[in-house]
Parts: structure tokens; sequence; C-alpha cells
């Protein structure tokens, strides 16, 4: 079973003085999409906080690949690259909606916490979170339309 | 005494498509202004945070009178216009180092809530804080320099 | 005839240390809002810049009336308070989408300018548009759901 | 001779609910130092903006080591990796003015456009800005105070 993909239209306040999307914006674009992820996969960021789960960003890259203008429309599609229950890898591809062509790509790691600040493996501090991110290294998630039309 | 006025340089992702600093950024310049205010008030937002008081805010407004570009350096000038220990009221200024023209002016208006997230007065809840705002009420507390060469 | 309303999703890094959306970004939805009723109209900002209008913003407020946390959804609802042609102003309202609080009110006002950065007014400038508009003014045009599940 | 390093205090807004900087703030005090340093070198970014030269970012990546918070002030470390004339490569530290603790490092990689969006070398282009970039290859340029005091 696929999943539909998440979905971003730029916005004004995102773009900067080239007409083009500040690039910074990629990485929290990142960030929708790695939350939506997760609440797909059924276990959402504000469950993990509320149960006492801390998840900083280890590293992330992006790859600017073509330009994003304001009011285009791109999918975010996350893939879980790898998951130990200690660390978390996600790669995404940014692909306009229009023009399926490849916006930009990158990756992001992230590490556990819990309340007191000390690492944690998932194994152990949340079972549940770990069975359901577990199953879905490596997997092609997103039911990619062929053409998208304009939205509003 | 007057204080050495708060600058802030335009940076470039605080720009947008119009080539001009989007308009947003401003009520984040007031924020930095309103902290530096603080600091030299000598009660600062992180002790206040630190001593279990929040302060969010109630409302913003501003005027925006000419634009800022990329690069351009001004000064924010708070000043605290009303003070009550229950609420706080802060107009600014943003003026241009260079040309002395005013860019915006605006207000801010704040609350206070202890840890659980009651209103309190600042009169009872943190007299130190208190009577050291008190007395700034209504000051034009900035040493203006006449004209600013261009910084680095 | 009623549109839906523009739906934003706080997202994590509009957070701030105070585990509340920044004041900041509701200026910024202010701004969604705006981008999308103009779209409605029929007349979208992106076809305004590209027949050579500019519309920088004059004035904005807004009022903070209750807590948008990561993850909660709003609607926000524009309306057209005035439209002279040579300056339009604008009313917001943010309302929580499941328990229909209010969040947030304010205005925003704007100017119309030519590429060479004159003001101009809409009647001579850009009839279509000022037609579309003018039609608008003081409508209540959104066709709010009684109550919203809380969405993907 | 060495220049003094570029300093940036954290902002309220730039904080996350984990109560840290979010992540994506990083890659905007790169740009920030970015540009410090391009004005240091002698030819500043709205120079080269003026003069018909875009600079878009090609690549970003970033490693965060250890939280910087509210009020934290850090300094920016450019190093220029690579220049070719047609790309440029530029290496960050993030340090902690108080502690000198490593709080992040990354890398950014950029290109340069002509005023129609065709890539460019600036051996032709711009030849003043690459005699001057080339010559700073591989540099450590920051003069970095053994220990700084807080600052206001």
């Amino acid at each position: 079973m696929k999943w539909p993909p998440y979905l971003h239209r730029a916005h004004y306040y995102e773009t900067d003085q080239m007409a083009i999307v500040h690039h910074s914006n990629y990485i929290r674009w990142f960030e929708e999409g790695r939350v939506y992820f997760m609440e797909l996969a059924g276990y959402g960021f504000k469950t993990m906080e509320a149960e006492g789960i801390i998840s900083p960003v280890l590293s992330v890259t992006c790859n600017f690949k073509s330009m994003v203008r304001f009011d285009d429309q791109v999918m975010v599609l996350p893939k879980l690259e790898s998951f130990s229950g200690a660390k978390l890898t996600m790669s995404y591809r940014i692909i306009d909606c229009e023009t399926q062509q490849l916006r930009a790509d990158g990756q992001s790691s992230h590490g556990f916490l819990d309340r007191s600040g000390r690492p944690v493996s998932l194994k152990k501090a949340n079972p549940k979170m770990y069975e359901l991110f577990a199953a879905l290294v490596g997997q092609e998630l997103w039911d990619i339309p062929a053409q998208t039309a304009h939205p509003l």
C-alpha cells in the first residue's frame, strides 16, 4: 500500500531577492515531510514528544538541483534509509508537481534522548515506535501521481 | 545616562522577491530590540524565564514607512510606553543608520504568566523586575549617533 | 457561493521555546491567507507581479487571543475590508479547526506600485484586478465546516 | 593578518520547542558568515549582485555537535576550501564564544550565473573578484579570542 505524498506550496515569504525560494527553507520542508511520514507510520512527532522522547537533528545535507519559485507546488518524499533504534537516517527528494523535475535531494540523521537528555535506544525506550519504524526501512512509500494539474 | 542603540544588519535570507526585507522580519527585529532593552534594564529575558515568568505577546502592530534592503543597517529603538506589572507595552522605531530615515514604527504588548500558565502581576511575582521596569516607563533611552558610517 | 477556508498546520520549526507558535509566524499566515484569497478571487499574486504590479505592505496588526501549538491545524480567514484601487485593507481571523476557538485576529493594508516604484491606482493600472476585488469588499466568503476532525 | 570573527547572538525567535536553536537556522548563520567573509575579502555580496553576478547555493551540509540555546553567542568561522572561478566551496565552524566548544560544522558550495541565468566563470566574468577570492583559498583567517566574556 502506498501513501499520498506530502505537498508544499512555496510561500511568498520563503522567497529571497534572487526571486527563488531561499535554500534554508528546503531544510524546513524536509522536516515537514518527516513529520508527515511519522504520522502516516502510525507514530507522530507530537506523540513521541508527549511520551518523553526528544529527537535532535545530528546532521543534514541538501543538494539543490533546480530552483523552486513562489507559488510552485512540490512533493516532499522522505525515505527511511536506516534505523538502529539509537539513530535514524532519512533521505528526501523534492519534486515539482507540474513538471516532475527533481528540485533537491538530501538526507538528515537523528538521535533519540530521554527527558533528562540521555541518549536512548528505542528498542527498549519505546518498542512500539521501534517496531513501526523498523518495518519501513528502505521502502518506497509514495504514490506519485503521473502529472498534477496546478492546484489551488 | 543613555544607552547605545541596538543594531541589526539586514540579512540576505530576510529579503523576499521584491528585493526588500520581508515585512514579517520587522516583528522579529522588535523582539531583538526588546530582548536587548531588557538586558540593559538589568533583567534579561533569559533570567526572567529562568525565574519562572513567561511573557507571551498579546498584540503587535507595525507601520512600514520605507523599505529596508539587504545589507542595510538599522537601529531598533524600543521605548517602554506603559507597565502595570500585569501588562507591558513597548513602542519601537526602526531607523536607518546611514540616512537616519524612519523605516518603520510599531508597538507590542505583553502579559506575564507563571509556570502553570496563570496570569501574574510582577508587583508580587517578581518585585525586582517590577521596580527596574517601572522606572523606565516613558523614557527616551537611546544615544543615537548623528550619522553612522557604513559598518562592516 | 462560499469558498473553502485556507488551512495551515503548525510546523515544528514555527514553535519557540515557550512551546507555542512564535508570534511572527501569524504575520506569515496572514500572507498565506491573502495569497489564497487573491487566487480564489480570480487574480493571483503571481499574475499581479507578472503584470508589473508590486504590492508592498503598509501596516500590519495582530491580536493574539490563544496559543497555537505544534501540529494544530488552523483556518486563516481573510476579509477584504476596504479597497480604493490605491490602497487595500484586509482583516484576518485565525481559528482552530478542532475547537473553533479564535486564535488571533488582525489587519494588513497594502499599496500598489508599478515597476518603476511609483504608486498607482488599479482603477487605471489594472481595471480587471480592480473590478474583481472591488466586488468582494465586505463579503464573508468562507464556508466554515461546523467541526473538523484532526486531519493528516 | 587575521580578521575578527563574525558573531551571532541566538535570538528567541530562532529557538524551537526543544528549547534549542532550530537546526535550519545554522544554514542561515553560514550565510551570515559567508556574507561577512566576502565583505572582509574586499568584494561584498551586494557589490557582486550589483555587478550582475548571481550566486545560487548548490549544496549545503551541517553536522550538529552540541546545542545552541537562546542568548548564547557564537562565532561563525568560514574558510574558503576551493574556488575554481566557476564553483566555490566554503567550510564553516560554529563555536561558542564562552566555552570555545564546537557547536556545528558544515560546508556549502556555490555556482555563479550572469543576469540571463547562464553559468559563468569569474576568471572572465569578474577578474577582480576572482583574484581576491583565489588568494584566500585554504587560509585560516580568524583571530579567535582565547575567551570571550558574555557580551551585551
